[in-house]
């Protein structure tokens, strides 16, 4: 039921299908479920058919797909919440800089999705698409959702803890946090500057590929190349045994594909810093949210709700010297990781502790928290689900830098899972 | 004429005077000079007087001070344009993380202060208050000649390139570039967010650190302790030969003041990759500056001016590769300047190429964009002046993280030329 990007771009490249007729498409799944999923916040369908009729859309990169933005983006022509009522109804003067570049790009914005409040990990007021009584996984939820029910091939989230890798693999679709500061951040809410990254959603990781390669001009697909054949490293860190049973025998699947398909696979093992690392992610986080959200914790308090205000008074007791040896940590551990790992090595680890629990909740950040620290690429790999047929998500994490490369290790993986027939039924349908 | 904040916030703690009274003052100094000198774009001195009466001021850190904010901060009580047409009178939801900080210190946010287009180097709104044909400096000159002129005493600006210090030294007064990533960007205006960095105007150095220790919350005061001996580096870059004869005599006196006051000076040699660094400098904040302003660029292309409508033009044609080569020469400098200063050691600089130019340009950033790229702390020290009695402003420079030692060198600095007689007589008085 989800949409390709790629191939939906490609047949409007050619000529075979309309732009509008993409809009119509992903009209029909948003009229069709969003009532129960709640992945919008603000569409507007009317000015995505006008945008679609514009020429000359096929010729540019996102060829007038439509995508859906996460509700801290700021945009003109929406209002931007992001989710909090202290915003409700407010809409910015100037959009986001992501909004724009999908605008420059050929994208057309088709609505706001639902985001947890301030992109903490505060529960989430969107259902997940494969399963309707258990979470899509925060932050990011809405962007999660809307791409996993079809209603847009592409949407952006956030990650600042794990808010992109971990609704990903709730939802059983692609998602990616490329490098800190690959994608701009201006006209994005920000929570902590260290860590905030701009992330994407699409159906498989070639599509995710082509949209971030569409944004950026970066030179970042994975279709139509050759793939490498990378070693995978297995980094079991202090928390591996947070995994589900169901994980566990997914990682253990996945090694048996990629080994299939020819990949060298190996234990990694992390020093200790990384211990450190990954409590001095909650320790960065926590002092900057006190600062970054400042006039809402002073002026709007009583509108915060409980899991934000607590974050922000355990900011508030966070002092300078804490947060700088903190950051010290962190700086010393992306030394340590790139002496650590080589180049042509990734890490094969969970997105998530196993799949989508039952309720709103945002799920734990886990096996995402380090990743976001140490600002290297991260992709969620789809394709496996547990007992009851919830998606179980694999983390693919590259050097800082090495986006393509992470991202053609993700599709290696992707593919060999599907080789071997472990592959759930979820994939990508073309728009025929 | 300027406000010293170190004195006026001792007295209103002692309660000698009260905050009401300083904001009268400020709003004498307003209503005597503002008309011609065009420092403030928007003001509000019947909110800054019901502030000021507000009880409890007095124990807080800024202790009531009036302060004024450039208008690239969003401000929710006044209107935030960017020093362009397409914001005029455009009013944010919410106030920017340091406006937030500054009233949670106790500053009254007394109004805001003009800003060349976007914080760029476009031709600036305001005049020097110490000689009205002269340029105060841009990107930040509001708040430099309201800090000059002894409106506020103290006021936040920003630095891309040279935007707080240049302005600081055309109009005689101290200003602080802190360590990138010291003071919280969140709601500023993003031009460029590898280099953007808070920066604060005062009348001298041990305001500056007052006032930079208060809204911070961090150990950054140099007043009522000793101030170290600092070992001062003379760089001189392939830039050395733009600084005008009167700023190669005025770091000659510096540096008789500085040993005189019993301070080691030295030459030192900075390694080549410092001439690429500067040029990486342009590169990236091109590259940035296209993105974070995609918005205005693609759809109000005809309201920007031509400097920043040009340079915009200009980020479109720097390619990723371009970019990303940049970024590692930014890296390997910063490693560089780390192994080559050591810990104790300041570097003296220009800050300017010389004293203010005639007319409304902003200035040269000769001297001041490999420390924006280097993300090292950066102050102004006031006190010289040429023939004419235009100020001369001169640089210390420290390592990054290293703040307090940088500001407490630039007293030392500063105190050492009051002390040989040859600072001029602009010095502030105090409120009594």
């Amino acid at each position: 039921m989800t949409l390709s990007a790629l191939d939906l771009a490609r047949r409007v490249a050619a000529g075979e299908i309309t732009p509008r007729s993409v809009v119509e498409r992903c009209a029909e799944a948003i009229a069709g479920r969003d009532a129960e999923i709640g992945a919008f916040v603000a569409s507007d369908l009317a000015a995505a058919r006008r945008a679609a009729d514009a020429p000359g859309l096929a010729a540019l990169p996102l060829a007038g797909l439509p995508v859906g933005m996460k509700d801290i983006y700021d945009t003109a022509d929406f209002p931007t919440a992001h989710g909090s009522p202290i915003y409700a109804g407010c809409r910015p003067v100037a959009d986001a800089a992501m909004v724009a570049l999908t605008r420059r790009a050929g994208g057309i914005v088709l609505g706001k999705t639902a985001t947890a409040e301030f992109a903490s990990n505060a529960p989430v007021p969107t259902r997940n698409p494969r399963n309707l009584a258990h979470t899509p996984g925060g932050s990011s939820c809405g962007s999660a959702a809307a791409v996993a029910a079809g209603m847009v091939p592409v949407a952006f989230g956030s990650q600042t803890g794990g808010s992109v890798i971990r609704p990903a693999a709730f939802c059983g679709i692609a998602g990616f946090k490329p490098s800190y500061g690959l994608l701009p951040t201006p006209g994005m809410k920000c929570v902590s500057w260290s860590f905030d990254t701009v992330g994407l959603f699409a159906a498989g990781v070639a599509d995710l590929a082509f949209a971030a390669a569409a944004v950026s001009g970066r030179d970042l697909r994975v279709d139509g190349r050759p793939l490498p054949l990378p070693t995978i490293a297995l980094a079991r860190t202090h928390l591996w045994d947070a995994a589900s049973a169901d994980m566990a025998s997914a990682i253990a699947q996945a090694v048996g594909a990629a080994e299939k398909a020819g990949a060298t696979v190996k234990d990694i093992a992390l020093p200790p810093i990384f211990e450190q690392a990954i409590a001095a992610h909650q320790t960065i986080a926590r002092y900057e949210a006190f600062r970054s959200l400042a006039f809402e914790y002073d002026r709007h308090r009583e509108q915060l709700g409980s899991v934000v205000r607590d974050q922000l008074d355990e900011g508030a007791a966070v002092s300078a010297d804490h947060y700088d040896d903190a950051r010290r940590t962190a700086s010393r551990a992306r030394q340590v990781f790139l002496d650590t790992l080589a180049d042509g090595t990734v890490i094969l680890t969970p997105s998530a502790t196993g799949a989508a629990p039952r309720g709103n909740e945002s799920g734990a950040a886990a096996f995402n928290r380090l990743w976001s620290l140490l600002g290297t690429p991260c992709v969620n790999v789809p394709g496996l689900a547990d007992g009851q047929g919830l998606p179980l998500g694999l983390q693919i994490v590259g050097r800082f830098g090495r986006d393509r490369f992470t991202l053609a290790a993700a599709a290696f993986l992707e593919q060999a899972i599907e080789r071997t027939g472990l592959a759930q039924s979820a994939r990508a349908e073309s728009c025929s």
